[in-house]
């Protein structure tokens, strides 16, 4: 195994699974672009665009962009390439994954500095990190920043040692691919509850109101759900799983009634 | 496979793995009694304690518990059943996973009747269905009673016909799965946007100012996310999942060189 990641992976699913496939991940790219047009126009339209330091009340609306182009859309991204690319070699999946997770890190950053900067520029200021959308946020971009240390560790190892490590490697790859998910979803929880404080703070009663605002925040919050289940479906299910990932691969019985076995560890199904 | 579930499933993992596995399972029990007991404290001791329809100010407090005892308490216990009960038959966890399921079922319907007379019988009445924590809860808990069906169904064809459609209820197996720890992190994601809501509801400017009620609240939200990770993780990582979930068992290569294939599908694995 060591050197499987130079290895290709495609070709492994039905023509029926692929289409299916390919159709979930194509609701998932229109979710994804979808939750990015939405907080974009919503920001635009209703809250008046952006601004920096000139401006702290326009400076928070870089805070909601930001923090959706990374956590979801980059995350997301970077996270269905292992899904996607089954036509490339592992190292190239590895790179573009890495690149797309890097793309997060200047959203995720300058969206907190804006974050920051709108509570304690205001007069007077707002306190920091006192509602559960920000404690959530913390565990969020910890988890986040955990992630990037493993798979950077696990890339060094890699590039020092590359058959040396590859148990080891093999080993952080479900908990970094759980760890990827469970971020993910942690994401949206925080970002349905930015969402509602946002709503709650900026609309108060006319979000009951069913005002147009409530819709395009609403629908926000729903794109996010119904991208919560279908990257949960995609990302998790087996039989979208490329087949390096798995521990068996089928050979095929051989027509003598004869077979030697030497240094390998042999495992059987029966059918089911 | 058409009598599995009449199977044990224990002792394959190291002791090393159980160890840290019961270890992960107690902090998850800690986190499930600990999120129960704070939303049982800041209902009785901040929010006035429970009523039925002559109060309905406090009849919407059986709305956070009961939620909180069917998705996350009594959900979670069901969910973990598959990991925890190994020493049983699949088909004793399987009627237990049911039983925990089904407890639910009363805690959702009379929280959602207590949310609904809450907002009804106010005056004036207060809108249905306008924020978004009312619709991530329709859709939890759409998926909540599809999850219902699906198992239902599984089993009817087991009682019905448990050779003939083992195939069919494997297939299922993964997808269920898959659904209902989705189900379980947009529940999450569902109780977070609700607790903001009363706490910026119900504190007002309060929230801010680092109260009491603020930490009780803002624990709740901390446990709920510690549980997504852990949950996420037991549930997920394939180390701690039971034998009869996956496709291979392992065979002792034969010491002499000759081995006799016959009616089976044989995989193998290289040493990683």
């Amino acid at each position: 195994m060591g050197r499987a990641h130079r290895e290709s992976y495609g070709g492994e699913m039905s023509t029926a699974a692929s289409m299916v496939f390919y159709c979930l991940v194509f609701i998932a790219e229109i979710l994804m672009f979808g939750v990015l047009s939405l907080v974009l126009f919503w920001v635009v339209h209703y809250r008046g665009g952006f601004a920096w330091r000139e401006d702290v009340k326009l400076e928070f609306n870089y805070h909601p962009v930001l923090m959706i182009t990374g956590f979801i859309f980059c995350m997301g991204h970077a996270m269905l390439v292992y899904r996607l690319f089954r036509c490339c070699n592992k190292l190239t999946a590895k790179i573009l994954h890495t690149f797309l997770y890097l793309l997060a890190v200047p959203c995720i950053v300058v969206s907190t500095i804006a974050v920051f900067d709108s509570h304690n520029l205001r007069d007077p200021p707002i306190p920091n990190l006192y509602s559960l959308h920000s404690w959530l946020g913390v565990i969020t971009i910890g988890l986040f920043g955990l992630q990037l240390v493993v798979g950077f560790f696990s890339f060094w190892l890699l590039l020092c040692c590359e058959h040396g490590t590859a148990k080891f490697r093999a080993g952080l790859v479900p908990v970094h691919a759980t760890f990827g998910i469970v971020t993910f979803m942690l994401a949206i929880a925080t970002a349905v509850t930015g969402y509602t404080e946002k709503a709650l703070f900026t609309l108060k009663s006319d979000y009951s109101k069913f005002v147009d605002e409530t819709w395009v925040i609403n629908a926000q919050a729903a794109c996010l759900a119904a991208l919560a289940i279908l990257m949960g479906f995609l990302l998790y299910s087996s039989r979208y799983a490329r087949v390096g990932t798995q521990a068996v691969a089928i050979v095929e019985p051989p027509s003598s009634s004869h077979y030697v076995m030497t240094q390998k560890t042999y495992y059987y199904r029966e059918h089911e």
